[in-house]
């Protein structure tokens, strides 16, 4: 097994970030919604996050995406990657850590939830909507 | 019925919005997340949003909260303030914009999709999880 090593991305990773981008995409059945074409040979797995400043719900951080390679996954590199993103996000003063997940998807959930993570849309039942181009056009009256 | 006005927020309104936000939080049956005290007389309603810059999906906008006083409803002021988030972003350059709503909340989730909004956890089964403080220290191990 190979030994890896979770750290901070650098510019020289936009490469084979795209790639397993790409590679989440399929996973996700999603692959209609990404368009890129880079390739790379090296990064196995990637977290993407950001935070969010809210009044009243203090600082948050959002994990977008986590993915690892499938040859790569059974060692713990999840469990990694979100570990590093929860030291970043204490050291950044943030309160809460979200992430989304879809619903198939079981092994990541069990895995969060074993992680100490709540799933609010079956604990309080937020559902995730999202408006696009056409509609946003239509609401702006554009 | 009075005059409203759709604006963004300036710093006097921080009272009023505080006063919402602890009203909206009652009506999500989420008043134990509300710690503050401030109270102010004139904003009836509001949006508090955000945009998320996401490498391959693109500068998002999200709508964090939307609320309207009770005495305010029925008047389309909730369109309105989506309206004004989508010229917004729109005007920001983004390319999608989300929030989320409680599944109790018919009113506000069939009005959401009258406005063109996709469900995407009924769609495509999206949960949302939370780490909170207790869970984000044992990740990070501290």
């Amino acid at each position: 097994m190979a030994s890896v090593r979770i750290r901070e991305a650098k510019e020289g990773d936009c490469g084979d970030i795209l790639r397993l981008i790409r590679e989440l995409a399929e996973y996700e059945k999603l692959s209609d919604q990404v368009k890129i074409t880079e390739e790379g040979p090296f990064v196995v797995g990637y977290g993407l996050y950001y935070y969010i400043y809210s009044t009243w719900k203090g600082r948050n951080v959002y994990l977008e995406d986590i993915y690892v390679m499938p040859e790569y996954r059974g060692q713990g590199i999840g469990t990694k990657i979100i570990k590093k993103v929860a030291e970043v996000a204490l050291d950044k003063g943030c309160s809460q850590f979200r992430l989304a997940v879809l619903n198939w998807n079981k092994k990541a959930m069990d895995l969060y939830k074993a992680l100490g993570a709540q799933d609010l849309t079956e604990a309080e039942g937020w559902h995730s909507f999202r408006f696009e181009g056409e509609a946003m056009r239509e609401l702006a009256g554009r």
